[in-house]
Order: structure tokens, then C-alpha cells, then sequence
């Protein structure tokens, strides 16, 4: 026991003051707590309370030679920081004192700062000159208990999945031969549908459970598998096995949906062209009706007219084939037809050509290929004809009247796969930051020689930035396609416009985000991110086209913007613009323009982290973005600018409105469901993730919010500093939050993971 | 010949005005153009003067009316508009006159308004219901004199190699297999080394031309045929032999650097080890020598210890191997030894072991293992003796005393490889863009039904955003690459710390440059950039790791940070912190912090267009983060800090000024080179180039400039607005600026290119 030339009572908030100073960690609002808990503390003196007061004055802050006093105090208690602990700073300084003082109780009013503020270990381990007991991480989360909260209500079939994922056929292996990879695929696809997970979304009579849902936790947790294997199983059940349920009437159902459930008979779905991509309403292949012999003749009129990137080409039997069906010489729209492609003995049909895709950047486990068709004809039965039908009379007829509505109701109600492609991403982003951080959480790397111990590249500040929103934000995405999924299946609410446009956003945004997200991991881990056994490089090369198929992403924004326009009640997804334009001119003198930023220098903690500000900051950004798009519009409209050529010179302001509401939808979600979590710590932690995601979301968009006068540069600056310390605060959890996603273990083969 | 309301004076003045009101092209610089050419135009009238001056007034602008029934005159006057005109808006303007009037002449004044307001055809064609004669490029410029330009004084070398890429040896094609491509590949290496490139920056006496710049360009032209003949060329020549060159003495080069340089001798650059990625100097691999045998053992001590990712490793006879030197029982730090690996036969000898790598995300042509020795003695002449020697008495010398000095020393003569990593990185981002861009002037694409002609690619205002700027920085970066690797060469110069910091940072923001860049050209071509075929798919592959090997961005910005901080004036390239801070006592007080924004809110276009204005931006944001920078740490160290963790604190702070100092330092080396072009067409051309490079680059950075008030909201705006309007300028010419970088066409095998 040695003296200090402090008190007790003073000595006890020297490590506070200390980290607080040295730390430039001090706002108003945190001044606040540690006001008003010396004012609670009754172990203080009046003489003390005031003597600690006044180290609080910002204007007067205590001189730097009083700092390294203090620094110096704490360094000769010997007092030994153990981050494991509760309160790991209130008991180091109940340490110090104990080294210098006869008595050290714990105290409440320290705890109640330590708390508030939220200050974590790695804020402060590193400006003691003392021995830190290091750990990787935390256990005051419980992974388990995160994942539970994650799966929801499809707890038990995603947990029985995940075991089923077990088996040695999914044992991950690297795969060059294209033929090779697609054959362990095709088998990997068969034993699920031998299992019945096939046909999970399908009717029960069919052999199904009706579990859109559920099927798309399948698909997310697939891709910890491979990619190919998503894809495929979605090829072959949600694409070609969905035209089939859902394009097609009971005869169709009942001929081939159990078939197709259980891969007996193998399908793919033949919608894009060569020459089409993006315009599936621009397809040029036909599907002329003859009277004669009431069969429908599949052609393909041009060399670049062929069917482009079909999966499952080269495995299947049956296409689902989208043409312009031309029944009595008119041209009635896209319908979809079930065209067989193959004999029993696999040899192709007469009049049907199919090319190997070759070679792609990733998913080689699945066969993409080119389909020609040279006057292939079916018989009529063949028409999916639950939105359009040729009668016996050999007259088209069709209950939606009009062929636009007729078209986008069709396609609509392909949309699940979408949100199942979303999905995929997600799984994708959340394999690879799993990979990354458990590498960074072993991996010791210099910074300075002369240190014998190696820093975790997890204690690394710029570590922690560059992954740890990235986690926050795979929550956030999580909840939102969880929440968006069960809209779209709910059957009190038929119409599903509205969902499906913002579905349309959210795939963009999502699928980007899992690009970048691997990307980084793959960066974060160095050399070894590029070695295929470390599962990020495949997951790249898989995840990058999904930006492109189930709807090129700019194509999909400028879609979900036009939704905004439109407030969703133009002719959904029309790509006619009146319809549009003529809602625009209502809305445009609404109360968009009287909105007011009323925040824009408020810089505190409560207030930078409630979600009344993200959720503010991000419906600004809509309902701008909405009225300046309008305002552009109308005037090239009044100068006489056709509103095809109005609409292409605001592409890029379109796009930016595209992701704005994306991004307030998905933080609405996610912030609406954290709030019904029942349990106060992890609802807090849920929150918490929310927070960074919001914070960060913001601060991408900076730039727009302080030239709109929204935040202003003190506030910018704060929010960045916010997102510099909640990524820094879940530093210790960081470990749970990825084991959270549940990953099993026999999925999690990466070496430098394990 | 119809009557128009107008007369000829003003009616020839109406196209002009149509597209200045309805596209809301005005600035406050723009009208003054149009003012002045009206008062200069001498075939109009004091009334019609007049007359047209009041239709300038911005806040009076021309009613609606007025727009919509010049429009229709516009129309009705069946004008046809010719994009490959030269001036097409003022022929235009012509033709309308001639249409209603006996006289049309060609009016200067008009021409000189297009000229001056930077009016291209597609900024308007869509704005008149006209029939359009497009055209997919323009041939004002001439691709060939752009390639002079870029290729400098090493055109004959370039020339000359870009031909022997013809040889069938390089057709690209895929390759699955890792043996049987890396067996290509080293076919391929011999091929050139058997023509005298792998020589070509060595001395003549052993078979070179002393040439490292025009090796440089080998390096990017490599990437045209593939990433992994680049990268094992490099490990051949640049680093083994490199290393036998540059690190060596006579002896060696007698013995070897021939041999080396013809591809009989294969070889491998030992560095880099499994625990230590980044940290050289941290190595654990031992050279221990024995006075007794006089020889130097080599050993791995550990599992992890083994050489990592080493390139060439399975083909190679020899090693160039880093390890600790200890003599008489002393470390004398990080050295190179050659270490044989391989007998004649290809088996290796006692004591080495490799392992392979196995398959990677990318260069799968290329051989990286990992290897292990288990006490290898050689003897004490195979230490790479330049910088340190063992004496024949035993005993250890150098010339550099101070160990870390000579550490960098050594590893600096190594550094020329870091700009070849960049400069293929650039290529890969060429050849890319090229793909992508040739893709978009072939494609065309929905985005109206009505339409009968569907769109280029390339016209849509989101595509012009997306890869023009792109474009731009690639003609930077190659410039200040080129002039990067002239200094680096320069023999007038033997200091080349400051040059090899420089490098650090210009290989970071490069690299990262050339991955974003190849990504968006791979979204850009949709699924059909998502085939191998189309090469962008390998090129995503193969230069993804640039980011990482050849020391990892993230660590190299440090580096290039410290530099900045300690003015280049400290210990080169050293850990120790004491050096940078000694320096950072004397800098805090100068000018630094009394830099004024002084144009926060100019926005026409002469100032941002003025490189001025550039120069002064850029240097600014290297300024202000400097200051800041060393304010933060001298505020950390004053408060008893020490130093390793001040340092660790402001981390994501030095990666901001390193970027920010290479950003500076590429547009400044890039603009005066511009500046000195001599023909005045190609000059303003590179200089454009250069304003749209440094207006993305500035509104990349945009938060942070609004932040600290050196910009204003409007200011933001405006340079948004720019970049916009010069990726549309540029539209007509993007053909002629991707084909200005040489790519031969018998290396641009992508179909969706032809």
C-alpha cells in the first residue's frame, strides 16, 4: 500500500477521468451523466463533489501535466484491467484505490458512468501502460438466444435443415470441371428433394407444406453450402416448379407439381433472350395457336432471339417457355408454355437447340445455357393459363382485360424468387463475415516492433469500421426480408403491388450491400481470402451476378422509384409514364416542400441514437428526393420534352430515390420489430445494430444531407464519430453477433476459421 | 418554304435557345457566353438584339408557352439532325431557317456558342421530335495520336512487344486445370524471355537493355492476354531477378542474372511467411551462419514460419529467400540468400519442402506454394551481399550502420515492382472498360415499348455516369504511373525515399481504383459480363489480390501517411513512431491551419473547370489532415499516451491522408503533363479528361469538404452537376478514348467486343 496524493473519493474517478480526457470522449449529453452521478454519489464530500465537478469543465479542462499525474498514479498500482469482468472499469479502479487506500468498496454511481456512457475495455486497454487479460470475445450475448430471435417462427424447420446440411454430400470441395461440379449439384439438389424440401412452398396435395417462408430460410442457409446449390434448388423448385403453381391450373399441377417437387422431372425456366435482357415484354420468341391441329408452335425468330442463361438448360426435360402468344394472328402478350425438351433418354427434341453457357465467373455447379426453338410444337393443354387461356373454340380469353395488368400479374407472381435471391446474398454475406472475423479474431499482426504480444487484427480501429456495420447491416437485412416474406405470402392482403415494388428496391440494395460486404472480408483477410478453401473467394464469384439475374438492379430501381412517384397506385410497373405523370400532378403541391430540418446541428448521444432521427433523416431523403424528381419532371414535360425522353434525363435521380426508399423501408422494418423484442438485453443489442446500421446508412449519403442543409458539418462529423464508437463498443461481442447467424459448424470449412 | 412568326435573326437563334431553357443548362458563366456572342453578332438587328437578350433573363425566363411553340416550329420544320456534323447544332439551326426562309446562311456566332457551351448532340437529340442520324462514335479525335501520347517515348519498345503478343502462344482460352494452365503460362514466360523481354531491365552485359520504364508497359500489356502471365513474369524477372540484380553483387550477376533473364534459371521470391503477411521485418525464418562449415543455414522454426503465397514456387530451381542473418551469434536483420530448392531432375532437395497453394480466386496460371527449410546450409556466397556481407574472417559488415536504414534501404531497390503491380492493375481496368464500353456501343436496350429503335447502352445518361469517369482516371493514373517510374529510374536522383513513399500510396489508390473499376464494367455488360469468355470475369479474379500483395493497401496508406506527416524528412519507412513526432513538434505551428476556403460557393464553370481549383482542393484536404492528424496524436502523447497507441488511435484518420496525398499527387503530376501536349486538340482533350477526374475524385470526398465549409451546398451541387454534364460530352468520343489505349485487337478476344 502506497500513498496517492488524492483521496479516496477522488482516486475512484481517476481511471474515469482519465479515459474520459485523454479520450476526447466528452459531449454534452455525456457530461450530463457524469454530473448528475457525482451528484448521486453519496460517497463523495462536498468538497470532493466540487473538486470533481470542476475537472468537467469543458472551457477549464484539467492541464495535461494533471493527466499524466493521473496516468501515472495508475500505472504504479500495478492494478490489472481484466476485460472479462462485469464492470471491467469500475473494478479497476476499485483495484487502484485498493493499492493505495485501505478501503476500495465497489461503487454504484461508477458503474451507472460506466454504463451510460457505454465505455468498453478496448477504449481504454491500450492508454494504460498496464497488463490487460485479454479475451477474443464476450459472452455477455448469448449466440444461441440471437439466433433463436432470428429464425422466429421458422425456428424448427430451419434447425432441422441446417442438420440435413450435415450430410457428407454436402461436404464442400473445389470443383474445376464444370460437368463434374454440376453433376455433385444436380445430386445434392435430388437428395433435398428426396427429403421433401423440394417441394416446401407447394400445396400439401402435392407434397409440399405451403411454406414460402420457410423456403426461403432454405435458400439463405444453402448458400453456407455452395452457391450453385441455392441456385439450382431454385431453378429447378421456385422458378420452373413456381410457373408451374402459379402460371399454370389443376391439369398442370397435378401432371407434373409432384414430379417436379421431387426431381423427377427436372425444369428450367426460359424467360430472358439474348437480345432481351431486361425487356421481358420485348421477348421476341412466339408461341403461334393453329386451329388446325390445337397445338401451340414455339419459334424462335432470330439468331439473337435464343432463350440466354437458362439454368438447368442442359439437366432438364421441360422448359417453362415465355413467348408472345399469337392466337387468330393477334399478338395477346407473354404467356408461359411447358415445352419438353428432352426424350427419356436425355437426347433433345426435335427442333430444339441447346448451347452450353461455358465457362462463368462463378456458380459453375449450375448449367446455364442457350435454347433455340425451330417450330416446336405442343399441344394447347401445354399454356399455363391461370391469367390467359385459348378456350376449345380456339379463342383467347382472359379475365384481366387489360394485357398490361395481365402481364405484370403474371410476373408478379414470380416476386418470392426475388426476395429468395435477396436472401441467398445475405447468406452469402453472412458466411463470409463469419470467415473474416473468426480469422480476425485469432490473427495476431504487428504494429510495432517493439511490442512482444501482437495485437488481434480485431483490436485494429480501421478493422472494426470496415466490418462491423457490415454485421450490423446483415441484421437489419435479415429482418427486413423475413418481415417483407411474410407480407408476400399473407393471404389477407391479395394485393401484393406494393410489396412487390418494394421488393424490387430491396433486392438491389441488399444484393450490392452482400457484394461489398464479401469484398471486404475478402480484403480483410489478405492472401488468405484468395485461396478457395477459405470459401470467400467462390462466395464472390457466386453472389456477383446476383446484382444482375431475377431483374438487373438499376432496372429494378428505377422501377421501385417509379412505385414512389406513383405512390404505388399507377398501373403497377408499368413502364407507360402517363399513368405516372398524371399522379405526379396531384401530389406535387403537397406538404413535401414544407418540410424542415429541425436537427441539423443537434450533435448529442440521445438524440444521434434515437431512432426517431434515422427514421426522420431517411423519410427527409424520400420525400426530397420525391418532390425534386417530380419538380424535374414537370418542367421538361411543360417545355414539351416527350415523357419517355423527361423520365431517361432523370435516370440518376430516379436510381438515388430508388435506394433512399429502399433504405428507409428496411430500417423502418428492422427498427419496428427490434422494439417487440421481449427481453430488455437483447432487444438493447438489437437496437444497438440498428443504430449503426441507421448511422451508417446516413453518413454514405452525407454529402446529399449537407448540401440540403439537413445536417450540418459539426453533425456529420458527430455521426461519424458515432459510427467509429459503436463499431469500437461491439468489439467484444463481435465474436457472438457473427455466430448469431447460426451457421453450423460441418458448414464452416474455411481453415483460417477454425 | 413555310412562314414562321419569326424572323430569320431570332428564328436561327431558337434551337439554341430550346435546348439552353428546356434542359436547364444555364449558369450565370453560361449566359454570359450567349450574351456576348450576340453582341458580337453582326447579321442581327439593334431590335432583334434586343429581343433575344430579354429570353436571358433568369428571372424572367421564357414562358412555357413560348418553349412549347418553339418546339413545334421546330418540328415543323422536318429539320433532320446529323450528329457527325461538325458543329451539328448550328447546321441544325441552319437547316430549321432554311426550311421557313429564302436565306440560311452559317452563322460563326452560333458556332461559337456551341463551341463555348460544350454543346453535344446528345445532350439535345431527345429533346426535338426529329429524325436523328446517329452515329455510335465520333472521329474528331483520333485514337492513334491518343496512343502516341500515352505510349511517350516508349512507343518502339510497346509497339514491338504488343506485336509478338499476336504469336498463337498467347491466344487466351480456358484453363481449369492449374497444371496444365500454369504450364501455359510458363510456356508463355520462356516464349518472351527467349525474345529478350525477361532481360529487358537488366544491364546489357547480361542481356538487357537497361530498360525498367519499358518494361513497365510489358507488365500492362501482359494483362491483355492474361492476369497470371503478367504476374509470373513479374516473380521470374522483377523479383527473383530483380532481387539477384538489386541485391546482389558481381559474383551473383555472373553467375545467374543471364541465366535468370532467359528463363533457364526459374526462380522464386522467398519473402513473405504465413504468421507475418505485412510485417517483414517480423520474420521468423533463420540464416544462421556456421563459421566452421562457412556456410549459412537456413531454417523455418516454427509451423507457421514457412514462405507463403510464393510465386513460381513449383517450377522454380531456386530461391531468392528473406531470413533473419545471425552471425556469431548476433541478428543482423531481414536479408536475402539463394537458397537452391530443386536438383536437376525437379526434385527437391533435403531439407525444403512445398506445398501448393492450391486453387485461388484468380492467376491460376500462377505456381504459389509454401515452403518450409529444415536447416539448409549453402554457402556463405549465396547471400545477396550488396547492403551486408560476411566477411571471409566471419565476421558481419555493412556500409549502412543503422539497421533499419538498411532494411528499408534493401527493401526499397524492390519497390519499382509496386508500380508494376499498379500498372497492371491498370490494364486489367483498360482492358475491362474497353470490353464494357465497346459492349455499349453495340447493345441496344428497352426502355420504351413505343420506341421502335431501342437505345445504345452507351446513351443512357446512368451508363455515361457510371464508366466515363472511369475512363478518365485510367488516362490519369497511366500518366502518373509513367512519370512515377521515370523518377524511380532517374539515376540524376539516387534518393529514393520520397519516391518509393509516393509509390505506397499510388499502388493503393490504383489497385483499389482498378478492382471498382472492373467490377462496374462486369454489371455494366450484365450476365454476358458474368462469362469467361468476355474476359472481365478472370480480369475480376486475377486483380483482385493486387490489393493485397506487394505489401497490403491498407498498410501501404499508413506508410504513405507517415511520410506525409514527417515531410519525408524521417528514418524512411520506419515503425518507430519518435522519429515522426520529433518532426511533428517543429511542423504544428505553421501555416497549416490558417488555410481559407476561398471559393466555397464559386460555381461557374470556368472555376470549376479551372485545374486551379483542383490543385488547391486536393492539396487543402492533404493540408487540413495533416494538421489535424498531428494535433490528435500530439494531444494523445501530451496526456502520457504512448505513442504506438497514439498512432493506433488515428488510424482510420492516416489512411484518410494517405488517399487524400495520392490523390494530389496523381491529378498534379497528371495536369502537368497535360499542359505540356503540344497540339492544341489532343491538349484540351487530356485536360478535360482531367477535370472530370478531379471533379469525381473531389465529390468522392464531397462529406468532407461540405463538412469543413471549404465547399457550400451549391458548390457540391454544381460539381455533381458537372461530372454529369462531362461524362455526356464525352459520350460522342468515349469509342475513341478506350480505343486510345492501344489494346491490340488480336488481344481482345471478348465476343461481346466484336
Amino acid at each position: 500500500m502506497q500513498d496517492s496524493t488524492y483521496s479516496s473519493e477522488i482516486l475512484q474517478y481517476i481511471p474515469f477521468y482519465y479515459v474520459i480526457w485523454s479520450d476526447d470522449l466528452l459531449t454534452a449529453s455525456e457530461i450530463n451523466v457524469v454530473q448528475n452521478a457525482i451528484d448521486a454519489d453519496k460517497t463523495l464530500s462536498e468538497k470532493s463533489r466540487a473538486h470533481l465537478l470542476a475537472w468537467l469543465d469543458t472551457n477549464n479542462p484539467p492541464p495535461n501535466s494533471e493527466l499524466k499525474k493521473w496516468k501515472q498514479m495508475i500505472s504504479n498500482s500495478a492494478a490489472k484491467l481484466v476485460e472479462s469482468e462485469t464492470y471491467p472499469l469500475t473494478t479497476f479502479s476499485q483495484k487502484v484505490v485498493c493499492h493505495y487506500k485501505d478501503e476500495c468498496p465497489f461503487n454504484e454511481q461508477l458503474k451507472h458512468i460506466e454504463i451510460q456512457l457505454g465505455i468498453q475495455p478496448n477504449h481504454y486497454n491500450h492508454l494504460f501502460d498496464v497488463q490487460v487479460d485479454h479475451e477474443t470475445t464476450s459472452d455477455f450475448y448469448n449466440s444461441h438466444e440471437i439466433d433463436i430471435i432470428l429464425k422466429g417462427k421458422h425456428a424448427k424447420v430451419v434447425g432441422n435443415f441446417r442438420k440435413v446440411l450435415a450430410d457428407p454430400i454436402f461436404k464442400w470441395e473445389v470443383h474445376r470441371n464444370k460437368e463434374d461440379f454440376r453433376n455433385v449439384v444436380l445430386n445434392q439438389v435430388k437428395f433435398l428433394a428426396g427429403k421433401g424440401y423440394g417441394a416446401m412452398a407447394y400445396p400439401e396435395a402435392y407434397g409440399g407444406t405451403n411454406d414460402m417462408e420457410g423456403y426461403a430460410y432454405m435458400f439463405e442457409n444453402m448458400m453456407f453450402t455452395d452457391g450453385s446449390l441455392s441456385i439450382k434448388f431454385g431453378v429447378q423448385f421456385g422458378l420452373f416448379g413456381g410457373s408451374i403453381q402459379k402460371l399454370g391450373t389443376k391439369k398442370h399441377h397435378d401432371l407434373y407439381l409432384s414430379k417436379t417437387g421431387k426431381a423427377e422431372l427436372l425444369g428450367c425456366f426460359a424467360m430472358t433472350e439474348t437480345g432481351h435482357g431486361s425487356n421481358v415484354r420485348g421477348i421476341k420468341t412466339t408461341a403461334t395457336y393453329n386451329n388446325e391441329t390445337d397445338q401451340l408452335v414455339i419459334h424462335t425468330p432470330g439468331k439473337n432471339d435464343n432463350k440466354e442463361y437458362i439454368g438447368n438448360a442442359l439437366h432438364s426435360k421441360m422448359a417453362s417457355v415465355f413467348a408472345q402468344l399469337i392466337v387468330n394472328g393477334k399478338n395477346e402478350g407473354v404467356h408461359a408454355i411447358l415445352v419438353p425438351l428432352r426424350n427419356e433418354k436425355h437426347d433433345l427434341l426435335p427442333g430444339v437447340t441447346v448451347e452450353d453457357n461455358g465457362y462463368k465467373l462463378g456458380l459453375n455447379g449450375v448449367d446455364n445455357g442457350k435454347i433455340w426453338f425451330n417450330q416446336v410444337a405442343v399441344p394447347r393443354e401445354n399454356l399455363l393459363n391461370k391469367y390467359g387461356d385459348i378456350k376449345e373454340d380456339g379463342t383467347y380469353h382472359s379475365d384481366i382485360k387489360n394485357p398490361n395488368k395481365r402481364f405484370f400479374t403474371m410476373l408478379g407472381t414470380l416476386v418470392g424468387g426475388r426476395i429468395c435471391v435477396a436472401r441467398a446474398g445475405l447468406g452469402g454475406a453472412k458466411f463470409a463475415l463469419a470467415v473474416a472475423i473468426k480469422h480476425a479474431l485469432k490473427r495476431r499482426q504487428f504494429n510495432d516492433s517493439i511490442k512482444i504480444q501482437e495485437d488481434l487484427l480485431m483490436d485494429y480501429p480501421t478493422h472494426q469500421l470496415r466490418l462491423t456495420p457490415l454485421v450490423a447491416s446483415a441484421y437489419v437485412y435479415h429482418v427486413t426480408l423475413d418481415k417483407m416474406m411474410e407480407q408476400y405470402c399473407d393471404p389477407s392482403q391479395p394485393d401484393k403491388r406494393k410489396v412487390e415494388t418494394q421488393v424490387a428496391g430491396l433486392k438491389s440494395i441488399i444484393t450490392w450491400y452482400a457484394n461489398d460486404t464479401i469484398q471486404e472480408c475478402r480484403e480483410a483477410c489478405g492472401g488468405k481470402g484468395y485461396l478457395l478453401e477459405n470459401r470467400i473467394a467462390d462466395l464472390k464469384g457466386d453472389v456477383d451476378i446476383f446484382t444482375t439475374f431475377e431483374g438487373d438492379n438499376t432496372v429494378l430501381l428505377l422501377l421501385a422509384a417509379k412505385g414512389v412517384l406513383s405512390d404505388f397506385k399507377s398501373e403497377f410497373n408499368s413502364a407507360g409514364f402517363s399513368a405516372v405523370l398524371k399522379i405526379l400532378g396531384i401530389q406535387i403541391n403537397d406538404k413535401l416542400t414544407t418540410i424542415n430540418p429541425i436537427y441539423s446541428n443537434k450533435v448529442d448521444k440521445d438524440h444521434l441514437y434515437n431512432p426517431k432521427f434515422h427514421k426522420h433523416a431517411f423519410e427527409y431523403r424520400t420525400r426530397r428526393l420525391t418532390y425534386t424528381l417530380a419538380m424535374r419532371i414537370r418542367d421538361y414535360i411543360k417545355t414539351g420534352v416527350p415523357s419517355y425522353q423527361a423520365f431517361l434525363k432523370v435516370q440518376s435521380h430516379l436510381l438515388a430515390l430508388g435506394k433512399a426508399y429502399s433504405n428507409e423501408l428496411a430500417y423502418n422494418t428492422y427498427s419496428d420489430f427490434a422494439e417487440t423484442i421481449p427481453d430488455t438485453k437483447n432487444r438493447a443489442l438489437f437496437q444497438k445494430l440498428g443504430t449503426l446500421h441507421a448511422l451508417h446508412t446516413i453518413r454514405q449519403d452525407a454529402e446529399w444531407y449537407l448540401e440540403q442543409g439537413y445536417i450540418g458539418g459539426t453533425k456529420s462529423k458527430a455521426i461519424r464519430q458515432r459510427v467509429e464508437r459503436l463499431s469500437s463498443e461491439l468489439r467484444p461481442h463481435i465474436g457472438v453477433l457473427v455466430d448469431g447467424f447460426g451457421i453450423p459448424e460441418h458448414c464452416m470449412s474455411a481453415p483460417i476459421a477454425n
